[in-house]
């Protein structure tokens, strides 16, 4: 329907007509373009009906609305996905990602696991980066060994999100494994976010100065572990504050906000990408302070309708949903604005996605090679886990790349280290192991649960 | 809080040092002065808990932080107040928020009152815009024709948001008066849209020229009724598309959004402003097509609660969350989004308001002339209201120029017809309307009441 809309009513001239006003030239049309970009994601969301997660598919539709400026008269899209609207959204939606990314991160929770997380995760670091870097120079010789560098510190990355909904739906979420998986992914994440200013600097200033890599390290990680002391410190008294403002979820949701780009602009000005600033905000509003925030009045009423059913399934059903006001977290708050941001920012990340570059077979292979990497290298991250623990659920569990993969991409295009071929390379592999780790966890899961049902039968 | 943080984080050379990648220039701090519009916006909104529409107090703020551009060290908010970002989020603001004053604009209700509110409309369009064009003709001698002429087409919006809410405050939303305000403001907010595209035509071209202005009223003419008419044919296929997508809230925002995007762009195509198409989309959606297309399970899940729960208050209370269900509209689908977007649209107009310009008395003289004019001209359109209607009522209720009135104000900037001492002007005559408005029907409708009371026993 919207194809036939954008053929039917973008004509050559649409651009050149545009005037600086904005009312009355390319603003509109950026506008429905906008709209045809999130009207994909939902689209590529359904993913999740086919067991996949939903940022594969508004991944993969963002690549099939690229392929739509090659349809004869719709040329315009390739403009329109350089717009700096679309990018300026979509550049919200990843701080809001990140925000996100530090509000699920519970430092608790992580700490409990401890020492097998932190091997798990600075293997998982340190295993793919080197790999990345070495095998990368091996496949295409001549570049700038910033390139290396860069395509190593993408395999770093972990995407908790996708794992955790996986082992939410095999019912293991409590599991040990699963636990460990999830403290190194937040891990991975600090460590992910440290490497990225490092070798963002390099890039930057075109040295390996061992005193600025010193200095930006510091930097670093002064400002992500000063935000997790802050947040033990703060939280009470931000609970306080929240739990004070009764004028409604609007104006919880613009405090939230003010934190979080509060913090993306102070990472900015410190030298840090502004998602380092968002994801430190999210680990000082970490969720875990902020239960029962929302007016106890209503999660009240809605335990005293439950009581008083006579019915025990409505009762139980009632008492479920109590219990969900009533833990509703800070996270909620960015969730309305959140669903319009970020999945913009997948589509947008599938849009610069080149497919020409795959007519050079070479790069194909070159991706499925480094797919094969960032998949051993994780997999052996899983051998740290510890006695009695499912090493290969542990490392299967940290395989997929996922937003935070594309993110590194995205960084790296920015700053001229990752070409079209490179960007897509990349895409290819964060899809990849996304789209294995599913099955495979679900298979290993089952795999050792029938093992463990087998053998007292054999002892 | 944040005040402090800006005057700590903003050295002068923040924006030198902004970088073209976005990912550390300028863009965290446009982000972190969106994030602070909008806190100023949710403070501005607590004019609601004194009765004042939240419209005014998220203005007023704007104004507020405005001045915050004087504080030394702060200056930079000058200069973020003309980000392309922030225009471009305020533009999609005032986009969402005319497409839904077309939702909210029951075209069916408003043929009930028919002729009445139709007099009404066209009286109150026609007194304001010739009173408005000659009153400021003689105080301000010596401009273009053109500034009058937008002066006039100012003052001929309504705005139904906040009338309808104190007629709903006061219990009598279903009086004849209420009906016949509510059906003359659609009214009103059709025939605004096209003296704004003529306005605007004749400002662009130049000139007066009979056959240009015949051409763009028969366009907007066009536009406007052929939504209405398409919308009336295509209401029940929109519907039973929307209850087929069964795929959540996301998908249906997403084609709600296509819907107001794409006919914003057809609008812009045409030559006609976007919100004209923002508010021909609503019409095409009009919300009373929309009725029970939530999933039936959902509201047939809460009639079952509703019916087998013994406590009566209970069960009247469920029912009407059931019933609430039921009704719900593609309004509620762009209601997160209008969240975050709308009041962002009227921060910014409070910050465009250079308060300068009132160091010269004259100015403020004018703007409260003007006010008068506004007051009178629709107080004189109540006289249409027709027999045995309390017309005063009527007429008070036309008196608000609220959103309307700030668009074209803003559209008048844009054209260069509407230079700082004169938008400052418009938004004292919207401030000044909107504010007594609520107050004046309250005692306007308690002494008819009072008189009504007192009747019988005289007789």
């Amino acid at each position: 329907m919207f194809l036939a809309a954008l053929a039917l009513f973008v004509p050559a001239t649409a651009f050149a007509a545009g005037d600086e006003g904005g009312h009355g030239g390319t603003f509109p049309l950026v506008f429905f373009f906008l709209a045809v970009m999130l009207l994909f994601a939902r689209i590529g969301a359904l993913a999740e009906r086919f067991g996949q997660p939903a940022v594969l598919g508004e991944l993969l539709l963002g690549v099939v609305l690229g392929m739509v400026a090659w349809v004869p008269g719709l040329g315009v899209v390739e403009s329109l996905k350089h717009e700096v609207l679309v990018k300026d959204i979509a550049e919200i939606g990843v701080i809001l990602l990140l925000f996100r990314a530090g509000l699920e991160s519970n430092i608790g929770e992580m700490a409990k696991v401890g020492k097998n997380a932190l091997f798990v995760a600075l293997i998982g670091v340190a295993l793919p980066f080197v790999a990345g870097f070495l095998v990368s120079q091996a496949l295409l010789p001549g570049l700038d060994t910033n390139v290396y560098l860069f395509i190593g510190a993408t395999l770093t990355a972990t995407s908790v999100g996708i794992t955790a909904r996986v082992f939410k739906d095999l019912g293991t979420s409590k599991s040990p494994e699963a636990k460990i998986v999830l403290g190194a992914a937040v891990i991975d994440d600090v460590l992910g976010l440290m490497i990225l200013a490092v070798v963002s600097s390099i890039i930057k200033t075109g040295s390996l100065d061992p005193t600025q890599i010193a200095i930006i390290s510091a930097k670093a990680f002064a400002f992500l572990s000063g935000s997790i002391l802050l947040g033990q410190f703060l939280s009470p008294r931000t609970s306080a504050l929240f739990s004070k403002v009764h004028t409604g979820h609007g104006m919880k949701m613009a405090i939230a906000l003010i934190f979080c780009a509060g913090f993306a602009y102070v990472a900015a000005l410190v030298g840090l990408a502004p998602i380092v600033g968002a994801f430190a905000a999210g680990l000082v509003l970490d969720p875990v302070h902020f239960k029962g925030f929302l007016p106890p009045a209503i999660v009240t009423r809605l335990r005293a309708w439950a009581d008083s059913h006579p019915q025990e399934g409505v009762r139980k059903e009632m008492e479920e949903h109590a219990e969900h006001e009533e833990h509703a977290h800070v996270e909620n708050l960015i969730e309305d604005i959140s669903r319009f941001f970020v999945p913009i920012f997948f589509v947008y990340t599938g849009l610069q996605v080149n497919l020409a570059v795959f007519g050079d077979l070479k790069i194909v292979g070159v991706a499925l090679v480094i797919t094969v990497v960032a998949v051993l290298g994780k997999l052996a991250a899983g051998l740290a886990a510890g006695k009695g623990k499912n090493r290969l659920l542990v490392g299967a569990g940290m395989v997929p790349r996922g937003e935070v993969g594309l993110i590194f991409a995205g960084i790296g295009r920015e700053l001229g280290v990752v070409d079209d071929r490179l960007f897509a390379t990349i895409v290819i592999v964060v899809i990849l192991t996304t789209l294995i780790t599913p099955p495979a966890l679900s298979v290993i899961a089952k795999r050792a649960a029938a093992k463990a049902e087998a053998a007292p039968k054999a002892a």
